[in-house]
């Protein structure tokens, strides 16, 4: 959904992967805004003090990012759009001309954020006198090494944070699974109305009666209905020890009535909330 | 399940909450093993090197141990137990003779596990000027202030904490919700055999074929059965994104024939393994 002029808020700075995502989703012709944590992104949305916000909610290695399901629980925002980002980690260092394995034996020290360090153990396991350092986040490592201007340090981050930060790719790709993706959501207020057609993915939260068959019988309506549940977790509600909500995703074909389904399966559930109908992304795209 | 002179391993030092749980379960008359990590439980538990392993599973607040559902897929191991424990954070100090008000007037830092330090935001934003610093667990904190003997310095930890570490009970209860629990699962080898009657909770993980209804209809038998689905989650496997593997407890009526209902269970879905069959324990037994 390419927009121009918006206020959009991310968590991280500059060549985050939140970043990139938010860029991909809604072009770069707008002003894009850092925050520290995933709860003031959910805040300046609700306040109408951003339009768009940007907010990671599941890993295809690490799983769900568990703390932004809790919030579309809690905050009164939309989701209206997906994107899947690829996850390329790359070695980045300041820029020198040598070959890789003596650009190697100077440096003494990696920094990067721990999830990023854990997905890249295979290659970093190589370097057992390499120093690893745990910091903030990926892109804030490659300002730092960049800042600190030291041969001897190197950082983990995306391909387009060697170019926001004047750093040569020592070495591409190196996280353990080629495969990595991180599945984004895109949020605006409530009351934001988008003219988007073919719309064919949606997500829900719910929690049941706690009776047994309770989720069987909820679910009933989207297997007769031949809807493919593409996500299904449970979260915690923290007043009501090992008590539920659910959160689901599924993709449909934009023939069915989803308003009927939607009449049908709230007499199942207890509470319901509706958190968007949008496009699905796929995976492949980058 | 009470046991002699066997080895159990948990996560962290003595008075930890796995410590406590630990002997809760199997009695004091073990010999108690703490080590850095969940991994190292479910390693030294498998090569049986270990009798027993006490493994955090959830929290009423913080929800899964996402990590520790992940290990019971990947490893070798059999659980025979659960527990409920109580997690009632306690405000510890060196011993020192005055009122509460006038001692938190000397306390300039408090030490604590980020999750005990986010479980008392409440009581800890009464203390602005009192600088909350994270540390590696609630146990090891308190042995760090009995240790440094400074009137400034308190910590967040059980009260068990208090006696073994020689520190006095500043102000007991002081978590945001009175009803915070942690489940905690008690695993051993594949082969251990155990004499429990009345077993009436299970533990399963299956993988599911990827189409629609394959949940709902994977579900049916319980429902049929009236089996009460207690936990339900989905994590990752990370070799093919975003497809899942489902983990989730159940409680069950002894006179049923759980061999027909795994029988039948096992035709509707991909990969399928029963982690254990026990006795369920009381969320408010302490």
């Amino acid at each position: 959904m390419k927009v121009k002029n918006r206020k959009i808020v991310y968590q991280g700075i500059e060549g985050s992967y939140s970043y990139l995502a938010g860029v991909k989703f809604f072009s770069k012709e707008n002003k894009f805004i850092g925050v520290n944590n995933f709860k003031e992104i959910f805040k300046l949305v609700a306040e109408n003090k951003a339009d768009f916000g940007v907010v990671p909610i599941e890993n295809s290695i690490a799983g769900s990012v568990y703390e932004n399901i809790d919030y579309l629980n809690r905050y009164n925002v939309k989701i209206i759009g997906e994107h899947y980002l690829k996850i390329e980690h790359c070695l980045l260092g300041i820029k020198a001309r040598m070959p890789f394995n003596i650009r190697m034996k100077y440096i003494k020290k990696i920094y990067s954020h721990p999830k990023a360090l854990e997905q890249c153990s295979k290659f970093l396991d190589k370097y057992k006198n390499i120093e690893k350092i745990a910091y903030t986040d990926t892109a804030s490592s490659a300002k730092l090494i960049s800042e600190l201007n030291d041969i001897t340090l190197a950082c983990i981050a995306s391909k387009e944070c060697a170019y926001l930060y004047n750093l040569q790719i020592l070495k591409n790709n190196i996280q353990d699974f080629k495969n990595n993706f991180t599945r984004f959501l895109f949020i605006a207020q409530l009351n934001f109305n988008f003219k988007e057609y073919n719309l064919n993915k949606a997500s829900i939260i719910f929690t049941l009666p706690h009776i047994p068959g309770s989720l069987y019988r909820a679910l009933e309506i989207f297997a007769i209905n031949n809807i493919n549940l593409t996500k299904i977790e449970s979260r915690p509600i923290p007043e009501k020890p090992f008590e539920y909500f659910f959160f689901v995703d599924f993709i449909f074909n934009s023939r069915i009535n989803l308003d009927e389904i939607f009449l049908k399966f709230r007499k199942k559930v207890k509470k319901f909330k509706i958190l968007g109908i949008y496009k699905n992304a796929k995976m492949w795209y980058d």
